[in-house]
């Protein structure tokens, strides 16, 4: 727990949830569970479920009217890093990409009848939801160039297009897709987020796409889909007609926070099963490996890491709560970088400790090491925020030069 | 190819070599291959091994008494960097690990009649074998440290042990076991090495272990055996009596010129698919992936570094070649840990550049950046190659101390 | 400015200062001053002096009853920055390093006769002075291996010894001098410090060492010093005999607070430095140096490891303010090491940013790269901050096993 | 000695010139004259260069026709690295920059008169030189940018403009000076190298830059200079008129080989004296510095690191004397920013192993530590080789696409 950043209800919320990851969360790592598809655990995850909600702890993350507590991000943000530690923390918690980045943006966009249909069995936990964006036929650095489109026809949105990476749409109820509605607007005015039901004719399932040698299946997925002719009422418009960019950086700010707080949570988890290694494996009669300076100097330098990464991811979080996102957008730029990189070298030496141990699904880490590799990608690449926070940057001093 | 240490003979076999590698073994890269296990494959490599003997390359790594074209190792460095450009390339090839330095092995150690019985097999492609001796309960950096035993009854050993990390024990006809048999006698004189076949009765096979979340299957696993009262005749001992450790180093020289190798043919790979990618992927109407410095950096960096590490690892070949192995431990060594790094960087790299595209099983990357990962652990962690390095250059200068 | 560690008196405070070192000191860096020994600028720095007081800023560090602030050590660290953020500031406001360690450590400790007669000149800036403790023969990584020792003879010390790296002695007015005094006790509790007037018979001044190539003069200079036969009263003792290395460590906690502060002042100037110079370096007619994005990266990475580094110094100060410097050692060590290095990082991009000019004396970047090297260095190597905090940590996982 | 370039002649020079380095240049390395000046140093190198000519030992480097070896680049490659390990070694062989390259651009280029009156007392080392190429007003990323120009008036040139960090100008005979001759010219086709003697009224010393910290002299300085309507015959231009920059990219072939394998030099010998101090620095009654697995770590990356950029170098100087370095410029750009980063790394190790020491001008690191930054900047900035070095790279695959 960083004191800085704590309050009142966090105190008493932090331990609980700590005490649950614990106790219910830790005991599934098993090698079985951490190598089959996660519809077999699925079901041991959805009685996980209950006792949350049996525990009162079942949506923490909504606002008020909607049961939650109206916690800020920066108090969520807390959370989510307790949940990360394990990997089905945030499914039990109904926290879970993408689903808790969809009940944010249809709580202040979705008209009345999409919130009565969608996001209130989704707040429940009865249904999942997937968001359909990203493309294969055009690079992720600029996401204003899109192939998929949706024509009017009377009341009706006429939807084509091709997307994958459209995570956890196996099983999905429905996707929210971003089509281009205004071809001849400015480029970040021609798209929009339309609501589309799974079982809507012509959405067509292509494939989970196989990720570091693993198709998945169910929540723990990425698809590839066609939209061919999907007719929607016009009605399932999410936000305004041409504001799907806007929307989507609207959740691209607190969705990176919930990104960055997941990696601290799996860097911290990292530490920890890579310090109770290196206490207990013994290397010869009264040499531990803890005792090796290479493994002191993996220790120190992640711990250095992880305080560094959290500080500043919390720091952003509590910039957003004040100011908002678009005030702080090169901030968010910075930490998802810098985060990203510092989990995957945390989960990288905490292998390195455990040897041959450490490639096995014996325990979490190589789960962790190839699926997370992503991080450095999804959601910006490294050098997209790199190059978006220096250009922030630059212009404050150009502005300043101008000045003097 | 590297001009400085060509020589006659290859200038003939590595285009053909190549040749083959890109015309037969490039197209079983599906998305589908990449993610069955190996015995869905495994009938098309066995037709493709067919016509590796056709084309007159089977066995290039021989003896010339076994119908080999008696290579010098830094020749057959050079053969399998091109081999290791395919995943399938060493199988179809029957130039793989475990099997290459149990071929070795046998070909200088074992007695006529394991000869006659096993290698001969071996090298034909009809039998596989494996090499078993990693024990989960005692660290790797001290090999000394071994719980299997051989204990001689009559005229036979009877074995009792639990290794793991004995790869490509599924489907194997023996193996190799490394056991105590001299438990009195200083450290490295206690253990020997035994054949022992795998359908003899005691050898359990426990199972394959899921690294970085696959299990495998077949050639490409990795074994969790236990050896419970397993009798084999005496006669099955390879090599002398205690010298299970001496035959252990000796296969470890030109064990890693193979594994090195291998890294540079997938670090060269992976550098081909990043500028392939990096010249074709479009970011806007005139601008290409290969136009950003992000990416260039990667480009020449990698460049750089594989062309420094393949340099090193056939000059120290060629030191094995004319000094033995012995000679140059310390280089053996320093190889090891430099070329594994550098592998993983340029598979790192090679991954960024292709986005979420290279998280897929589309492209080879991600397999041989989950898989390849234990570049950096088995046969040597990094840590255990660099204190060894070090410690052979501190011993000259504290020598060269005392002179002055 | 960091908003989570502002308090009241700071947002009027930081403004203030952060003036006049752009008003008053940034004019200094010229070309001559920078390659200049410091005794040809000191008079302009005394003049500066004088108006510090004027503004009312004089002793800001120091407690109440000495007629300053009492900040905190959090509050203080904040200043530090923005002092060091040009090489004169410090000085200019009295609060240099070993002076204000001295300071800190006279206040607590010292007996009356010597406050009136040192402390109080040395507050108000009328004299200097050092503290001798290096010593050449020995390890810095094992203090309590010392070869000056100070016997008692009737009322005297008598003191032998030879020290290096005493920083600031050359035209100092007295040293704080470690050395062994019970030389049967404990390790930890055979050393004591003593106030040496620098005019003392005995005192041998042997030279300034040039580091970097500078020998430096005055207060910009370390000392390589003799003490032979040098006789002191007793009563010049500091704190209890024995006492010498609780002392030492005492003064650490703070001063690494002090060190950290003034590694981040000179990243933020460098990372201006860099900035400015990234907008108004022209490569071509229409690009400038902070198109390229290698320079982007630069600056990006430098942006979010500064950010980092002065979040967890600002905490670990909070946490000393709070606990004491004993509770949190650890995390002591993590910062020294973290920040020293993310220092040298910045310092280094800035340079690469400036090319040719960045090596030149006509900015002030080369002066940091020189003579910051050291910060990895003294005060605890960045190795053995590693091991300190690894073992701190590795004990509470110790521990934690044991319980459960 | 690496025996894969040995050739015969090597095999007697090398342990020559080996021997004479450390007898007779070693022992001049005390603190005073790695302090002082280099004019005070001068006259006993002087001496030395005498002792060279004596042992045989003097212009190894130049064609035979001038008394030279003819020794190919790859051959004086490992010379240069030999004498690099004395910062004094290049000059007291005559083989320092600029004089080296001005040697063998006047060797081509010049027309005879100025071989009489200038090369030859250049070879016999009676006087020094300087070339004239950058300017602070542009960026060296893009040489064809240039404010100096010749103008034709009558049989002569008139030059006017500013150049910076023309190196050994102080007191050198004469300049090679690069000039705008064809400003109408295509951009690379503009410039011609001129020879200017010091003396020629208008040349104006403006001074001696302070690099790091000292301005130096003689040979051992970078001057900032002025033209002002200076006239020298036509005659004195060295090559075609307008063939500046091609003259100026066949110098950096070689110029660049010079340099690295004197990075390597560097690097070798702080790797030395990183050994001898692990060896001889004791930590306590039983442990030396080498025993801490961090040194070791230092040790085995720095061995590995300077044998791998060695066999670069030395691969690279071979293809350039088989093909010319027109055929090799991807390669040249390759080893000029591996081998410099490499250095740098290991000169920093070398310190760190050294503590405080390191920083003193006692050993010889803190010099190299400082001057030697500059290797990633001058003769092409490690980002401007990156981007060459991948663009050549890119073009391949591109062609290579096409093809297809």
């Amino acid at each position: 727990m960083e004191t800085l950043f704590l309050t009142d209800r966090l105190q008493t919320l932090l331990p609980a949830i700590k005490a649950f990851v614990e106790q219910e969360l830790y005991p599934l790592e098993t090698t079985d569970n951490l190598t089959h598809n996660f519809s077999a655990i699925e079901p041991v995850l959805q009685q996980k479920r209950q006792r949350v909600k049996h525990a009162g702890l079942w949506g923490l993350h909504l606002p008020e009217e909607d049961g939650g507590l109206g916690l800020t991000l920066c108090e969520f943000g807390q959370i989510s890093e307790i949940l990360a530690k394990s990997p089905f923390g945030h499914f039990v918690f109904n926290t879970q990409a993408p689903d808790i980045g969809n009940t944010e943006l249809m709580h202040k966009y979705a008209p009345a009848h999409l919130k009565e249909a969608y996001l209130h069995p989704l707040m429940d936990g009865q249904i999942r939801s997937c968001f359909s964006m990203t493309e294969p036929e055009f690079a992720g650095s600029n996401p204003t160039m899109m192939g998929t489109t949706a024509v009017k026809d009377g009341d009706a949105y006429v939807i084509n297009g091709h997307k994958w990476f459209t995570s956890s749409a196996d099983g999905a109820a429905f996707a929210i897709v971003m089509a281009v509605t205004n071809p001849e607007a400015a480029p970040h005015k021609r798209a929009s987020q339309i609501l589309v039901p799974m079982d809507t004719p012509g959405v067509q399932f292509i494939r989970n796409i196989p990720v570091m040698g693993h198709a998945g299946d169910s929540w723990a997925s990425h698809a590839e889909l066609r939209y061919e002719n999907v007719r929607v009422p016009q009605a399932n418009l999410i936000g305004p007609e041409g504001a799907g960019f806007l929307l989507a950086q609207e959740r691209l700010g607190p969705g990176r926070i919930h990104h960055c707080m997941r990696f601290i949570g799996i860097a911290e988890r990292s530490f920890e099963l890579m310090c109770q290694y290196a206490v207990s494996r013994r290397l010869s009669d009264d040499k531990f490996l803890g005792d090796m300076q290479f493994i002191q100097g993996f220790i120190a330098e992640s711990r250095a890491e992880i305080d560094a990464a959290r500080l500043l991811v919390l720091r952003t979080a509590k910039h957003i709560d004040e100011q908002g996102a678009a005030a702080v957008r090169g901030e968010i730029s910075m930490i998802k970088f810098f985060t990203a990189n510092m989990m995957l070298r945390v989960v990288d030496r905490a292998i390195q400790t455990h040897g041959a141990l450490g490639m096995t699904s014996d325990v979490l880490l190589a789960f962790w090491y190839s699926h997370e590799r992503a991080a450095r990608i999804y959601d910006g690449a490294d050098e997209v925020h790199k190059m978006a926070l220096a250009k922030t940057i630059l212009k404050q001093f150009r502005a300043s030069d101008l000045k003097s």
